[in-house]
């Protein structure tokens, strides 16, 4: 993975006590909630706002497959990656990878990794076609 | 304080893992969130059913005063109990207390106390009087 | 899936206001942090008390491929499930689902199900055997 | 409360979702989390790197007194102040705001404004002086 990537996205994110729990290390649920993060940040430097409950569409995330290989600690500055695999009519597959320091990403491996689809759905949580003002933004992939 | 004081409601939580931090104890803004759940329990017992984002006024917190005296832990059995202090037209004032062993209540210092504010507001998260139909299902102070 | 089957556990959660969010719905991270809850009181109904940082060994996540489809909302009271699908020396595979209402799981589809992998690693976070007294109390797969 | 203030510090966080709730604002306790937070900045800037289990004391809040004013909602980018009030031999109370707009902190009401304390604990969880390598980093009051 290269950071000149175009379609790799980075964010760096502080860890906090909360996230932590008494073995030690970040509650493992909190990967995933990183990962989230990093999709909203994403969205946001395309200039993509959509406050969920705003909206008439919203995205929801439909699978989950991640691979923790090494824990997160308290007080880490973490960046999470986020690569565009598929872009769909109705839905979209991210890659995403957390890695515990900030530099030189390529020489260490993702403290986690995962393969993340996302549906779009609207008011009555139906799948949606991602809105056309939307989708143009989105990586052809 | 005694259990079979009319006006006080107890429930039991059990701890799990992700409230816990890397100190090894709760984290200490989930001494809030259990009083908030006990909250929760005291209307289901009194038939108060009012899932915020459907109805047409919520309860919001205004103030809250809480000492914290002594840690909660991982796996513990906790007691939450509940006093109506003061109701108002617009708003109720209620003591909270968190029990680490469910046995025996008046025989322990609890782990914290709570004096906490709760305001009505509309849908437009302003200030309104608490519903006729609940207003009546709530202890007279 | 049959609640006589041997090899299946349930228990009943309720879904607070903290788990939810502004989309309505709870946020998608709480139905794997539900079925970490579950997997502690399987444990617990085995009489395994293994509050993870005082011993020796703890369990931690490896790998979770999970499926969402339905929303989980304020209130319910929903079931979660676990099978132990394989057991091995040093980690063990289960499954589990979460059912949104706890009556009648048969004739429902799960909200989500997911397979989880769980390795067990000592204090100084590498891998290590199960402990005899815990994998004496584990079902045989 | 002037941004020139000495003894006055400041940080930016950012809403995600998980941190809001069905009634389509940030729930309550969330507010006292991002106090921790920024009082874990704080320090850092000090160059006061304790991560708590690590150490041979540390930090816990002992008292909150705090007035919530206007809901904090999705997406906001929101300030966080500090100021330390009394600075003692194991103990130390702070007085935190939070800001909804991080532009001209002068201008707006804060959102939430609350007094906390903090006091110093050793490893039996005991209370203990603040060390001297800490108290001399710390503000004078």
């Amino acid at each position: 993975m290269s950071q000149t990537e175009p379609a790799t996205f980075y964010h760096n994110f502080r860890i906090y006590l909360d996230d932590t729990d008494a073995g030690g290390i970040v509650y493992h649920t909190n990967h995933i909630k990183y990962m989230e993060h990093a999709r909203r940040e994403w969205l946001r430097q395309q200039n993509i706002r959509h406050y969920t409950a705003q909206g008439d569409y919203q995205f929801v995330v439909s699978h989950i497959d991640i691979n923790y290989r090494k824990p997160l600690m308290m007080d880490d500055l973490i960046t999470v990656s986020l690569a565009a695999q598929k872009v769909r009519a109705a839905s979209m597959i991210v890659v995403q990878s957390i890695y515990r320091n900030t530099a030189d990403l390529e020489a260490q491996a993702p403290a986690s990794t995962a393969t993340i689809t996302l549906a779009c759905i609207d008011k009555s949580l139906k799948p949606t076609a991602i809105p056309p003002h939307i989708a143009t933004l989105l990586p052809k992939t």
